[in-house]
């Protein structure tokens, strides 16, 4: 790495050689707080960018989307937890354009305009957003759940279904109102379902005149064989069962072949459904695709053994959007590698500054994976242990509630969560208001 | 009253006289909700229509405004408040048309579209909104605080200025984007200064690297005499004095004479701020004046001894909306007024419709006022009570924490005031997501 006599102040100056380094990492989540935090010892000035100021705990977004969870309760502002670290600072701003060859990358900000910025390491941990497989124009009918604004259109999208199915008079219109259809069932879509279906049978009881929101159908569509299919046979039939218990149907080996505003046509029959989520495919976000580098099927950059670009050293991929593989088999797109593999580049890139021996290759710790269906059940796989049941929901909660980023948080989960278990109410029932008329 | 046989199905029917007999109310906040209350016993028919689907504790809304709560920490949904009474039926629309004479009215309901619906008794609650004194130019520019929306679109304007401040490499740019203008210094101008300014001295501290958040200039702006006028002259004088030791400047007399986009100009001299918030008056739903009925100054309409409107019986006006005068004096347009009016009304109808004797007029049992200063500081005055520091600051707490609708929003405001109290932070501090470049 040439150094050369740079600017030390954080973004100022777009000098491209730096001294100390200058190490950019593209995403505020699991992967980008994890890479910024092993960095703290390290001689090295950080930028981390995100076009939102906010981290948010991805795990509990469903419960955003369902009207337990407000979305402060599962954020933390980037800053706040960036505030010990002197050697970070935090840039809010859209990144608009990566150059590997000038090692330097164009950001946008409000106000203040576009600015390039130069680095000596790159750390891109930009995660995945909802993919419809070339299908677009579903996207305006069958909203993902990536973002909290995703989570709060969710909201209000199945909150509105309720009112608009207790003011109609149209008896099929009705029942249309009162159709959820999900789109996937990996663990979003399982846990989405599961709170849907509670919502209706408990939170919203009593609440309406002139419908009973126990009596809504909800569909789980997934063209696999099974749903969650990333946890082992005997659970994934425990978990369909329980949904099948709240009410939910579960359509294995289904395609949904067409989405729009009036429903979906699944296996050539058309359901009528003011819902629909998509819960299915992820994509990266297309700043990746620029790069010209090796992708997989699904559009994560391949990376080796070190997470970094073959070929581009210093330029790391981490997180959902890395297609990183361990005995040939792919990582999954979880909260514990991306955390494992900010950390590991953290380390990797210290170690490299500080001319220690180079770290051996990445190897993910498998801890267990945990689903939750409803209420008082979850499936809970780690190692030979399966469990699934009450027992598992608990170590849910209790992991859960331990793993989020901030005291506040904490404090703001469990109160909210007390509220739904024991008074079966869900605290952020808002739909934000709008120009009416339509 | 006529009574004829009519539906008894809620807002099925379009005829126009019913047995049980129909109550409707607009609007979901402290008027007409306790209205609705009042009215749970009557063998009436009560149709609660609300734009939104929530009501909302008003006096903390300052509190979202500067990322201490969350929006739902303070909002109850209207159907939850509402499950018990079973004579009461919540309706989302917006009431785009009121007509005296045939005692009915126009809703507009998304999916549904527009339906009619007839009334024996109209109780209006619908409240205020911002009033730009006949510059509604200056809306764009400097929001008001009155819904959930305006305090989140608030919140994000003084997180992305100080974003902005760290952003820019000019001076003027960084001074114009910490300075913050607040119009009008009644309850919630002088609120939101103080919040504002401890959002800059503590709990945006350390948070940035190239600018210092206790820098912040707040310039409160009022044009009468004095901050707080319907406080005792003391009490206003110790507040300002508590503002200018946040570092607040207070500036009394001062016309706000133009408002855009770079600023204001205060006194002929222009003021450069990237925020300002209109906290000056206030005007009724357009609504109101399409009725061809008497109103004060400000747009209220003038109503009798009873909160009905002269020569309309069976038709109420309550809470801000509403000008009813006692000894003279225009009564102030604050909760309690609305609450006591609200269950005023409510008994009131509740007598006509069971043949009980009419009630004396209404008369407000005036139980005292409080304003927060900052942290520690809060102003009361209650009959010949007068209190400015610290033990005004604990009651204020304690009853707002108390007069909060459901369990859920005292859990959650204490949850989150402890958060600001004892660790100095903000629970919410979110800029939501948007498009950006620009």
């Amino acid at each position: 790495m040439v150094m050369a006599q740079g600017d030390d102040k954080a973004f100022g100056l777009e000098v491209h050689r730096h001294q100390p380094p200058r190490i950019v990492i593209i995403g505020g989540g699991f992967a980008g707080i994890a890479a910024a935090r092993a960095l703290r010892r390290c001689g090295a000035e950080i930028v981390l960018i995100d076009r939102r100021n906010h981290h948010i705990f991805q795990p509990l977004l469903y419960q955003v989307a369902t009207a337990i969870l407000a979305p402060s309760a599962i954020a933390a502002p980037i800053r706040q937890l960036a505030k010990k670290q002197k050697n970070l600072s935090v840039m809010m701003a859209e990144v608009t354009r990566v150059d590997l060859t000038s090692r330097s990358l164009d950001t946008m900000t409000p106000v203040v305009g576009g600015r390039n910025i130069a680095f000596d390491y790159l750390v891109l941990a930009t995660g995945m957003r909802p993919s419809y497989f070339g299908h677009d124009e579903f996207a305006k009918h069958a909203p993902g759940l990536k973002t909290l604004v995703d989570a709060e259109a969710i909201r209000a999208k199945i909150l509105s279904a309720y009112e608009a199915a207790e003011a109609t008079d149209d008896e099929n219109e009705r029942v249309r109102q009162m159709t959820f259809v999900l789109v996937g069932a990996g663990p979003t879509g399982v846990e989405l379902a599961g709170s849907i279906a509670l919502m209706g049978s408990i939170a919203l009881r009593s609440n309406f005149r002139r419908i009973d929101p126990a009596r809504t159908s909800i569909l789980l569509v997934e063209r696999g064989q099974r749903i969650l299919p990333s946890y082992a046979e005997s659970l994934s039939k425990k978990a369909a069962e329980r949904l099948e218990k709240l009410g939910v149907t579960v359509m294995t080996r289904t395609r949904v072949e067409h989405v729009d505003e009036q429903g979906v046509i699944v296996a050539g029959k058309r359901i009528e459904s003011a819902t629909v989520l998509w819960t299915a495919g992820v994509a990266p976000s297309p700043i990746l695709s620029t790069l010209g580098v090796t992708s997989d099927h699904a559009g994560r950059v391949c990376v080796g053994p070190f997470l970094e670009i073959p070929d581009k050293p210093g330029i790391f991929v981490i997180g959902d959007a890395a297609a990183a593989t361990q005995g040939g088999r792919p990582l999954p797109g979880v909260a514990q590698v991306a955390i494992q593999q900010g950390r590991y580049v953290g380390g990797f890139i210290s170690a490299l500054i500080n001319g220690r021996p180079k770290p051996r290759p990445f190897w993910y710790s498998d801890r267990g994976n945990m689903a939750v269906v409803g209420r008082n059940f979850a499936i809970l796989e780690s190692g030979r242990i399966r469990l699934g049941g009450f027992i598992a929901f608990w170590i849910w909660a209790f992991v859960h509630l331990m793993s989020l980023p901030q005291m506040q948080n904490r404090g703001g989960v469990l109160t909210q969560w007390l509220w739904t278990y024991l008074a079966g109410q869900r605290g952020a029932r808002l739909i934000a208001e709008r120009p009416m008329g339509g």
